[in-house]
């Protein structure tokens, strides 16, 4: 008998069988029937903008032979990124510290790997993206919950941190964070990320919805307010890009040469021809800021039209494309109940199950970041099958 | 102090720092000077061949969106994978069994950390491949060397794994390997994945260089001899994709699902132009058999003058691209050696110390996967230095 390793019990990210029950119920309906609104998947529907795919058509055409990079990805795409934090944020960051990597998905393993060791604990807000704690539970990381509710808008305080015993080695925030779409004003981030400093706690600010948020609390970037955090990016979300794979690191300087040589061994470098598209992209505005008000509209369409229908709970909608709505009035089986909705609605969401193993049991996460005319149309179709 | 993790300790992938130096030394010529001769990168200059470009263009002028694909990828291309085991080996190999991978650098970690736990013994022969070592030491694994030399074609044997004690989890071979060049024939393959899987050792055969073998040794791969293995294979060498990062693993049964969880988490999914570009290169056979005839050339050549030149002891150069010298009658200090090399004679070369850090400073490795002509001329030129 083989054996395997305890990495093997990672448990699956849920959304990705969901996606594949969704397209299963989509391949079953007779022609004609009207189809399913897909609010299930965290992936922008429209594309990389585009200049991005024009500039990648460009290098390909021109016969580039997209090679490896270097480990930490082109000069020019890590310029272009150090200019967004003194175009965006006002902060100075230099590019030396910026790491281009595979996505946010290969970009944690590096930061886990580079700031802990195995048995370090790290936490994090419930509800959380679920790889957080697969991925340190596989490299022998201990995910360390930190349940939140609608009273912290589902988010860490420093109150919390301090009643922490044995202090974690690490807390991991995400401002706008999957599932709840809610965020931290810059005051509790900034003090959160100074506390962390001072306590020797290693702050890793994922910021991957940056860009789509809809004005309620201000958007900050843990680069601004420590010279020890790591904030992870991505292009995948206000951009556009999600199968290209590519994202980014800001690295404090410790972990600059570490973060290198894992980056070297683990991927050698990030796609490159991702690289080249990613870069133009940052320059393709317009179009992403007219992606951004369709999920403005959506946002706001669904805001008017879900409490009508029955979901009267929703957390506060900071940004992201996530709505988390507590169900507790409607079930105490989100899973089945996101089936039957699947089923009977037409209408496919994630069990909050994946968030938060604990609570997810009354939680539902619809994502907004499909087509305008689809999720629209969504209220009423729940209205009427909640009726029934 | 904030701490950093023990993973942060995971020594550079040499060569990238090689590369950065022969980068400085060709940027410093002065004009009209002969160019710098790159022999130390393991990376086709070809690019992807004519046929994969032309499918990314399409797939991007139409549209297509480009967005996450499932966690082990299209199921065309895995399915075209699992026809190549057929066409190419005779083996029949279930697409339900293949796993498109972020290029064989993210297969490795879903490998180990699926097959291995922390602590946990993984043979290899030396010299190797480091990302094997350096991975396997970041997962807190850990790396056995197994010292081989000419007189076994720097391969592991069977008499050498029987001799082990304890007896090791598991066992990377490669054949070709990557640095010697040098191949296991079909029946040690054969015996070596036989007694692997009666004895509980797990074998991860590494055949990123199968596709350039020339002809001493027949091409075999693990997936035809033993279920239990794990096959990692990629893009970037025989199908000239380097930089598109995409690879794939055959997975035994009692991994697949393990794998694909740990992917979903780490990973999502490869790049989604790379999986469509991938798929097209596999029938660009003409144009990659071209590019292998230029390789046959080049390597006909260096055989031939490097022993002129100097370079006597070659290991036998069965496959992929390079080859692996003991420079010992000309230097102790192959680093020192390499470096006088780049500044006197203009020609990068690898230090042995990258693949073998007992021994290598007796030996250096040569890639002959540059252009023809630089290749052709690198014995002159090397010549004319040593004589010096």
């Amino acid at each position: 008998m083989m054996k395997v390793g305890r990495a093997a019990d990672a448990p699956p990210f849920l959304v990705m069988d969901v996606i594949a029950a969704a397209n299963a119920r989509a391949a079953s309906l007779p022609p004609g029937a009207p189809g399913i609104i897909r609010m299930e998947v965290g992936q922008p529907g429209t594309g990389a903008p585009l200049g991005a795919r024009e500039a990648a058509i460009r290098a390909l055409q021109a016969g580039e032979p997209m090679g490896y990079t270097e480990a930490f990805g082109l000069r020019t795409l890590r310029a272009r990124i150090a200019r967004h934090y003194r175009d965006h944020y006002g902060v100075e960051v230099a590019e030396t510290r910026i790491a281009v990597t595979v996505g946010a998905s290969g970009a944690f393993p590096l930061a886990f790997l580079a700031a802990f060791d195995p048995g370090d604990r790290v936490a994090m807000a419930a509800p959380f993206y679920p790889p957080y704690a697969n991925i340190l539970t596989a490299l022998g990381m201990q995910p360390v919950l930190l349940p939140c509710d609608a009273s912290t808008r589902f988010q860490p305080t420093l109150a919390m941190l301090e009643k922490m015993d044995p202090r974690p080695e690490g807390l991991i925030v995400a401002s706008p964070c999957n599932p709840a779409g809610t965020m931290l004003a810059p005051a509790e981030l900034q003090a959160i990320a100074r506390w962390c400093h001072a306590n020797g706690v290693r702050l890793i600010s994922d910021e991957i919805y940056h860009g789509l948020t809809w004005g309620t609390v201000a958007e900050s970037t843990a680069a601004s307010f420590s010279g020890s955090a790591v904030v992870v990016n991505s292009f995948s979300k206000y951009w556009s890009m999600t199968g290209w794979r590519i994202g980014w690191l800001v690295l404090p300087e410790d972990l600059v040469r570490p973060v290198e040589c894992l980056a070297q061994n683990m991927f050698i470098s990030a796609p490159h021809v991702a690289q080249v598209a990613a870069e133009a992209a940052m320059d393709c505005t317009e179009e992403l800021e007219a992606n951004k008000a369709a999920y403005a509209r959506s946002r706001a369409a669904l805001l008017a039209g879900l409490p009508k229908a029955g979901f009267t709970d929703i957390a506060a909608a900071d940004g992201a494309f996530y709505l988390w709505c507590d169900v507790g009035h409607l079930t105490n089986d989100s899973a089945a109940f996101c089936a039957e909705m699947l089923e009977h609605a037409g209408i496919a969401a994630t069990t909050g199950l994946d968030f938060d193993r604990g609570r997810g049991n009354r939680f539902l996460r619809f994502s907004y970041c499909g087509t305008e005319a689809d999720m629209a149309a969504a209220p009423a179709r729940l209205a009427g099958w909640l009726r029934r």
